[in-house]
């Protein structure tokens, strides 16, 4: 991070008493003991208190908080839960933190259209519970579903085990309001498919805060499947596993869920919640299935006769809604259950193509032990999205450092066999740095003149995603042409 | 349009020479007779010849023909099959027509990853039949599939019958390679979800044009489901025929494709294909469904319980691959089959919440009155999506300019129940003048601040989809701030 803005600081008092003016004294904290709560998200290794802290409640007090904020020339991190693994709401020294926590209230249930409208601060499984009596869910379902906000969903696209089927964040959105920098308020999709125009509202989904922050979400509700099936195997090898996962997809079955875990990682959730899982295996695959009762029933079977050709044992179906979460109790808990074996663990999210599983964990192997720490894997596996934990303890003097390391070097594995450095988890300070392994500078740079369409004073969560800023001014200068004929550089055929 | 820009006129001769320096002699027409067949494009009632043709064979060619128009200072006007029925394609007096049709080479099919590799000039149909014989398809089917371009299918975000179920253009795309208007070259996505940073996939989907140049498509592809069969009935009325959509909807069922037709389709397309549809109903219901066996008979026997409920009489389902296309061919030949019973007709596309189907029919009745000319509706019923053809005769003084009025009435109903002015077939020249019932100041100025992003002399594609076009600078302007607090408009609470 640059050093503080001093102008910035020496602005805050003013700055803070304008927040108080429109949003009262209740929406804004400045001491620094109420700050500290706020330092960091779910990347935990990054902290920062930010300048102050604004809580609106409505979205006129966003606009006026954005407003303010773009006036004096403050920069603003907008927030929802908090639970970003990426740093994505890490607080500036010099920045304004947006806390959108207040506004999380469900403004609307319309089952004839199948979607709900809801503030941004209403956590992804409240959705799902408000309409859960009439036979419906929301279907992305991140891991830190009870805490993280639909807010920061859009902000992330995030997904889930379930988005091999059912897509992530931005395949369930139907519309959103954002309100500008300047405090100017749209509103983009609605219920109904395309509505002419560009399509803003994916370009805002996963842009990580620093487009515009988001005040009301529309979400896609689905019906409850009349059945869901989970069945899983244990494999001699990740090969043999990441061969059947081939070989499912290749049938033309999209199974609703489809996660690998390594050896280590079987063993973590097994002590912790004594799923049955096979410890003697390599790898384990969950497989579920959902639709209707005819249709999983047929497909049990054919996924069960995949299984068992690739080498898959002690293959377990559930025969009632109890032993379906059963065996989703270990994969869902394996993050917990890591954090029972080590001090510290750092949770990658990279995406390869399928084919290249066993290789790169090959590498991952060796790389784990190059740098002397363990490594446990979890997948989402038909989607080719690998969340690798390194276990770390930062007391340890460099143990941090090398995690970070090593987490870099199985990111820069993905890019290299073809894959990308995110899935789900967003790139924000994490893997900033990163991003020139993946784009060139004609990327990056068509890149941030999108955001300067949105921020053109690079106010919203700088220091996020891109790895440098250009001012807006000298990007578009590379738009000048002369009226020359032709141009010398002209390539010539 | 403006009046022609005399410095184009007058620059076109070393305009076209430089051009003919960089794609050679065959690649470009400035002869007015050779430049005639692209005076129009699907919207034949706007004819413009363009300043030249250029017909690019590679992404190299299209990166030098973009520069050399960006040196120049002269307007492009992109170009697939030409199929457009929004006018996207329309050429400008003054400016390039830019002619993707010779990129018509498919350059990979990746089926282990479900995906496959193609220029913008290969059209849709032609990609399903690439890969037919090992059991996949190309989900989007827009009716003129056997004619229109992927590249074309991309900048207009296409759809077709199918799209209710498998989703339009944009959800069945996993990269793109584009070419700026400066002739930078731009890679977006590829075989893998989410890659980070914006969503400029996304935004390029539907972009018409406006923001870059598609060089290279990467669709996913689909397996062919193991079964797919129709069922048709009929309906006393569309109120009815509404209502059961709904109910299939409202039941979680998610059909392949499901089709309306009002009595005066029905008629034009029985008298055209004779498919045996019920000549006394007032609306016609088609409903496809597609999946394992057992699921489809599952499905089929729970549609038909519905459609029976609902009053839907003469309930017929496909037995065999040959029933359902017949089934289907009244409603694939429906436009030609209107084309037989009227000089001209107008293909109008909106978009409706389902629910407001039957009032949005009544009041289209009373408008055909009122303007004295017949409409015939098909529409994609589970969508909500319309394409009201309006009956005329060019010939007859005045009658084009009623049916564009009448047109025009039907999008302003559109939005007026809470609909959208589009469904599939984009703005381009129909519907520009149209946008501000939907859209406001705020999201006009925002939408053309991210085509500024990328065009900022306005060159790609002008006088489509924007009413008006503000200079770049002018917008940036806006975002001046003068440091002083609090601001004197800010809002009190």
């Amino acid at each position: 991070m640059p050093p503080p803005d001093q102008a910035a600081l020496a602005a805050a008092p003013r700055f803070a008493a304008a927040l108080r003016e429109a949003l009262g004294p209740a929406g804004v904290i400045t001491d620094p003991v109420a700050l500290r709560p706020y330092e960091s998200d779910g990347l935990t290794a990054y902290r920062q208190v930010p300048l102050a802290v604004a809580l609106p409640r409505s979205t006129a007090e966003v606009a006026a908080a954005l407003r303010i904020a773009h006036e004096s020339g403050i920069k603003v991190v907008p927030r929802g839960s908090g639970t970003s693994l990426s740093g994505g709401a890490l607080p500036l020294a010099d920045g304004l933190l947006l806390g959108l926590g207040k506004l999380n209230r469900i403004l609307e249930i319309d089952l004839p259209n199948r979607c709900a409208v809801v503030q941004p601060g209403v956590t992804n499984l409240a959705i799902s519970h408000a309409v859960a009596a009439d036979g419906y869910y929301y279907a992305p379902d991140p891991s830190s579903q009870i805490a993280c906000s639909i807010g920061g969903n859009v902000a992330e696209n995030s997904g889930g085990v379930h988005c091999l089927k059912y897509g992530l964040t931005t395949n369930n959105l139907l519309g959103l309001e954002i309100v500008l920098i300047t405090g100017e308020v749209l509103r983009i999709g609605g219920r109904h498919l395309d509505a002419g125009l560009y399509d803003i509202l994916g370009l805002m989904t996963g842009s990580e805060g620093l487009l515009g922050v988001v005040t009301e979400v529309t979400v896609r509700l689905l019906k409850k499947p009349e059945t869901a099936r989970a069945m899983m195997a244990g494999f001699a090898s990740s090969e043999a596993a990441g061969a059947a996962v081939a070989a499912i997809i290749g049938a033309g079955i999209i199974p609703a869920g489809m996660e690998m875990m390594d050896r280590p990682a079987i063993h973590a959730a097994e002590d912790f919640v004594h799923a049955g899982y096979p410890l003697e295996a390599e790898a384990l695959l969950i497989v579920e299935l959902d639709g209707p009762k005819v249709e999983v029933d047929d497909l049990i079977a054919r996924v069960g006769a995949i299984v068992a050709s690739h080498g898959g044992s002690g293959l377990r179906v559930s025969e009632s809604e109890a032993e379906r979460l059963t065996i989703w109790a270990g994969r869902k808990a394996a993050f917990p259950a890591v954090g029972r074996i080590s001090p510290d663990y750092y949770c990658m999210d990279g995406t390869i193509p399928r084919g290249r599983l066993p290789e790169v964990l090959r590498r991952m192997t060796q790389l784990s032990a190059q740098y002397g720490l363990r490594v446990a894997n979890v997948f989402h596996a038909g989607d080719g999205n690998l969340h690798p934990l390194i276990l770390y303890d930062a007391n340890k003097p460099g143990e941090l450092e090398a995690a970070e390391a090593f987490g870099s070097d199985i990111l820069r594995l993905c890019v290299e066999v073809g894959g990308v450095l995110t899935g789900e988890h967003g790139v924000g300070v994490e893997k900033r740095d990163l991003m020139p392994t993946m784009f060139g500078e004609v990327d990056l740079n068509q890149q941030q003149r999108v955001k300067c369409a949105f921020d053109a004073d690079l106010l919203l969560n700088p220091g996020k995603v891109f790895p440098t800023l250009r001012r807006c001014a000298e990007l578009g200068a590379m738009h000048v042409r002369g009226g020359q004929l032709p141009h010398p550089d002209l390539p010539r055929f």
